[in-house]
């Protein structure tokens, strides 16, 4: 029947967003490493590797000929161009995961999770904020940041992203770093127990049984 | 902000039904003791007290006049007549609580749930079923009944129950009573996360605070 409840993947696709310095990918870390059957996507780009990644886990780190090659494959649900580098999530390896009933986690921007929803994306989107206005300025350096524009765009940035947090389905806080993965946690969790996600082993139920 | 998150009441409904013999009854205790923020809705009824049950806790225990009077007065979300006595699950109740922040559960019949969903009751639907056929059939004692009449009668509702399941958000497999409670509480303290169930405490955020 349905195996282990909800404490094995389905196949579910979670979508994670956050502001910068809302600790997203710490997080990200911290939910897989404590979630049985959750894997995380790995995304492409084309930027250069820095310090500390891992290719084929940080990113899949790719030249712009190879990216160039997989759009026109249409083998990415979203690609972005940022500062002249690529970035893009592959059907593949979401489309593998959902064969083996992994559940599958993948932190992105909130333009890239805006192109899943158009995309009618069958996802459940999480949106990770920190717990207070002051704190998100503290996190975002704003408040230490004596250049203006710099400020300003700090600003812009994070106004335009939690404004986009209306789109999501869940609201994680990230007051601490375990009360968020605890959310994080029911989130996945709750999300396996949805009916339309549990076979019900009763296909032939008849009242001669 | 937004308080304990995950861990305290946002007057969320949430609807629990099942077949007989799935155990809703121990289910729903043991979730409400052990889930800060969940309380136990309870509904009227004209029938007789049975030994064991507390007034005001099992049931609100009221005569039929008391019942009649309370239907006239639109004082139910729902109400049913089985074997000549009534059954009812009030606003006020449901009201209090939701003002309260408290989280409610409502142990009800899939012919209640039914009727809260016609009425666009704001809930969150949960069915329990337990983890399969030969075990429902073991549960609800069709194996040991020698009564032909009696085993299908059963069966005929054990079949209309499953059937309604289809109309829930969430199932929950009872397969032991602890697994069933954890799924539960996924579900409520992921629903607790839920964006329109989270204030948030960005409502100034303007390039310039």
């Amino acid at each position: 029947m349905d195996g282990k409840g909800a404490t094995s993947g389905r196949g579910i696709l979670f979508i994670l967003s956050a502001p910068s310095g809302a600790g997203k990918t710490t997080l990200a870390k911290l939910a897989i490493s404590k979630i049985p059957g959750l894997k995380q996507s790995v995304s492409y780009t084309t930027r250069a590797r820095r310090e500390g990644e891992v290719d084929g886990k940080s990113y899949n780190f790719v030249d712009k000929a190879a990216f160039q090659k997989m759009i026109g494959q249409n083998r990415f649900i979203e690609w972005a161009q940022v500062h002249g580098e690529y970035y893009g999530t592959a059907l593949d390896a979401i489309e593998k995961a959902k064969a083996e009933k992994s559940d599958i986690l993948l932190v992105i921007d909130v333009q890239g999770a805006a192109k899943l929803r158009e995309k009618k994306v069958d996802g459940v989107f999480i949106f990770v904020l920190p717990p207070s206005l002051a704190v998100l300025h503290e996190r975002l350096g704003i408040r230490g940041t004596e250049d203006v524009r710099e400020r300003e765009k700090r600003m812009e940035t994070a106004r335009n992203e939690i404004a986009a947090s209306k789109d999501y389905d869940f609201l994680v806080i990230n007051d601490t770093l375990d009360a968020a993965e605890q959310e994080m946690e029911y989130i996945i969790r709750a999300e396996r127990c949805r009916l339309k996600r549990r076979s019900l082993d009763f296909p032939d139920y008849t009242p001669h049984s």
